[in-house]
């Protein structure tokens, strides 16, 4: 599955809209028992939230975004297929947040492809249940110190703190995403599904019994001026700098 | 302790029964402070569950035989003594699960002695208790990984991933595990057992709370004609192995 | 902060007490984003606990005394500044309780600087609190033996195990804290503390929600005529090896 958002694979409401879809067909069709997700995009795997979304619209929006974007997650973390990133880009903040759900993460060897959860670093806070899989990945303090920071971690260092499970150059990333494919399906899938769900369930039941809340608790923080202003800001600078 | 039921020391409910009263003995009599559990049969450790109990058996004898699994397990995890694994020989799925309740493993560097859950590769799923164990000692997303491909470890990956403590030559296993054992006795045994409740006690009440749904769950599963038949297969492999 | 109650920096009522209403004034002044931690004892960064504090007092006394111990913890754990810890000495106990609340630790390069809970070897076991904090920061496995064997462990020890961040010469310890301080403040104060509140907040609820039964246990298990004889002994020890 490529991820096709020109040009950085922001996370628009569509791209999320389609995302959830297409996996769920997927899921339906027994023909399937794997997905490798890459990127279309060159030099970025997924920018991650399209700030546009969250940026000078209405609570309603904010309510129907915020909804995607949880679905997105619960759908990819618990998903029953075999999902393998195959992180050819930079992969902050949402893009992360795929390749979190993900099965295995392959990371090409480019010291531009960063990966990290960098929120903080624009004013705003990961939600609770991506910093759960992010403990859940790369352990607590090590996301304690990562999350507060903002940190982003080039290639050696992510492979290093666990955060992805595997580099290689630039050209072999596809290939070794499909071997990685290979191992995974070499399992039988019913019990590879039930132990995947006994891994994953409590962490996605978390967020479950708590979606609106998590919803409100986004709406009324994006909401906020201070934040509106520094996301209207940091736009702008992203529009300079591609002007 | 050697266990001894030759020739792979799997877990019979004879064995277990006589495991749990063993160490309800030696807790009982207060000269004994601590055990090393070891194995007289050449090249195993052990090779888990007897799977001969498990198949082709009534679901009343299944009861029986999951309770004694269970019990093993709550013995050895919230022991008073202090528990060491002088690992010599190969040691999957339930002899991981031994090993995983000691307090300190020490594994022969031998290639041929690996160690872990590998239940998927039966198509079976190792229970949410034994999970929680596997967690705990090597973390969350390393035990993901190897739960879901049913990953065994040679033993320099034993310990890198730290599933083991110690890795020796084999003659040097037991030896290991006498100095090991001699550090964790120079501990005033109060404090100690008291510091060794708290960090498992979490865990094993998981259990304690549910551990009819958790035989129920596994009645159910072992019933399953497809799982009766794929133990039908494996068994019939074993035995012309052995032929 | 620099931390002076000679010889050893023991953590007395007054000097527990002293310290919360500093770090209070300090979080009340918008002034100050940020404290670094350190001993203006030499060779030792904080000996802990003061033992003469529990040790034949009567059980107001020490009802007060563990309402203070809980109340730095608390204080420290979810401080809304960055703490930095500066250890300049040997750190076991009650000084790598305050080590494990910072949000960075820089450790001197020195050979006898020693950091861990090595309480068990007293006879006394951690609180379950603080037992969380060092799971959050060095994982459950190592914290079980770490915990259980009373470990201290000397700098490259410290720094591989995760205890420290980072390990320096001693005369830089001053100077790679303030340049961490200086990264941990280049993050928006706002985000930055919503996020650290986010990955503390349950394992300082833990022990909000039962404070009261936390105290009627260190009361009753330090009341204890083995435990205030223990202590007793190492007190005289100690004195001995002063005089």
């Amino acid at each position: 599955m490529k991820l096709r958002n020109p040009p950085v694979n922001s996370l628009s409401l569509e791209l999320l809209t389609e995302l959830v879809i297409s996996l769920e067909k997927l899921e339906n069709d027994k023909t399937f028992r794997g997905v490798i997700l890459t990127s279309d995009c060159p030099r970025v795997f997924s920018a991650g939230l399209d700030l546009t979304e969250v940026c000078g619209r209405n609570p309603a929006h904010y309510t129907e975004y915020w909804k995607a974007v949880q679905e997105l997650w619960l759908r990819t973390y618990l998903s029953s297929l075999v999902l393998v990133a195959a992180i050819n880009g930079a992969c902050p903040a949402g893009g992360c947040m795929m390749a979190l759900s993900c099965d295995f993460r392959v990371l090409a060897d480019n010291p531009k492809y960063h990966i990290g959860l960098n929120e903080t670093l624009l004013g705003i806070v990961a939600p609770f249940w991506l910093k759960d899989a992010y403990v859940n990945t790369i352990g607590h303090r090590a996301s304690e110190q990562a999350l507060q920071l903002g940190l982003l971690f080039p290639p050696a260092e992510a492979l290093q703190v666990g955060l992805v499970d595997q580099v290689v150059p630039e050209d072999q990333v596809l290939g070794a995403a499909l071997s990685a494919m290979a191992r995974w399906l070499a399992v039988p899938d019913h019990a590879r599904q039930l132990t995947k769900n006994m891994m994953r369930k409590a962490t996605a039941d978390r967020l479950l019994r708590q979606r609106d809340a998590d919803i409100q608790n986004f709406i009324s923080f994006i909401c906020r001026d201070s934040i509106q202003k520094s996301l209207q800001v940091y736009l702008e600078k992203l529009r300079q700098r591609k002007g």
